[in-house]
């Protein structure tokens, strides 16, 4: 039996399956809690420091405090406006660096539902995170947000990102 | 180097990934059944006694002979109408239990799409499945689902799932 | 502790969850690729003689040169439109076969998204794959798509599949 490579990322690190897996389940959780206003809650699943660059803001998020700020005022206007919110991750292709950390590039729907109404799709995003494990926990250090209808709204740059992904 | 308590859930139980993995694939089968109409084959995914709450029954369908009976009923009107439906489960949280069976919360997508018209997203809700392994493989014990659209219509409960799931 | 069959496909063979954590891996790169219209980078992740049997040509795509070159006008085609496509795999079933292949059935949404524009879902498919592994990498060795808005359209057939996929 040969050995396998594509399975592993380093000799030391967990089996490439382990990864993916646990990745899978984070954004589940995330995107859970996101959807459900649990602002606090979802700010916790980024580091104490973690930044959020979305296409639109002149300056990225940053810290807990602020990233839960943000949630709780969206979800308060689409409470009040009958709308439920769901954030759909898929396509998420994972590459761990050698300092441990994940670079996982995946494309985000975001699905808006009206009291009542007819489910659509409102935006199409693709989604950069640099994800770091704290405590055996997996959190976002940094998010990069760009939407596919406005490829004019670069975020401003949060850190140590690769220039080329695609 | 550490042990890894993130990948397993009991010290006798199988890795997590190896859950996630068979999670995905069973979810795969199950839709790739319900949308080709094989009544028989979908149904047969649940337990003898499985239990589906829909949005929008007055009761939840119990038993493989009613589960079978309500799809063979809808495939038959979509059949009709020339209408093709896809389920899309995303999103998918897998909390494993004490008892051995398996908490999964996941979004999902109803994709309808008639014959020379354009897809469309029909319906999104969140299903909370209890699954649970039976000869080695994994049915749904019990199915809870909730729609976007009609936040109103709470499914009768079927069972002993957590309330506070999000 | 008893031992799972359900994990693994053979008894020499790679752990199951391995096997679907690739699979997901390869798909995100794959269609991540696509989308960024890298033409030759996306050919390659086909077998050299790969065949990809799309639901309105006449006849299936032989070979990453024209593989590469579809891929090339379709992209000049949507650049020049100002619209991105992105491509999203989901109900990802993974059958391995005793040759070493994998039988992959899934569901594609093709999300198309003007600039300045409303994302509409403008596809709803189902893709047949035949992944095989060179060098340690996973490649298609053949694609058959079909539209569900066009059940008339059967592509030509391109080889060893089971005719009875759902």
């Amino acid at each position: 039996m040969s050995v396998r490579t594509e399975g592993s990322v380093r000799p030391e690190s967990p089996p490439f399956a382990a990864v993916y897996a646990d990745v899978q389940q984070f954004y589940a959780r995330h995107m859970h809690l996101l959807d459900a206003g649990a602002a606090d809650e979802w700010a916790a699943t980024f580091t104490e420091d973690g930044v959020f660059a979305p296409p639109s803001a002149p300056e990225p998020i940053r810290g807990r405090a602020s990233l839960a700020a943000g949630v709780r005022e969206s979800f308060a206007k689409l409470t009040a406006a009958g709308e439920v919110h769901r954030h759909l991750l898929s396509m998420v292709a994972v590459e761990p660096r050698p300092d441990g950390s994940l670079l996982v590039r995946s494309y985000a729907q975001v699905i808006a539902t009206p009291r009542d109404g007819a489910a659509r799709l409102h935006l199409m995003c693709v989604c950069e995170d640099v994800l770091v494990r704290e405590d055996g926990e997996l959190r976002v250090r940094e998010r990069r947000v760009t939407r596919d209808d406005r490829p004019d709204l670069q975020p401003a740059s949060g850190g140590d990102r690769r220039a080329d992904a695609r």
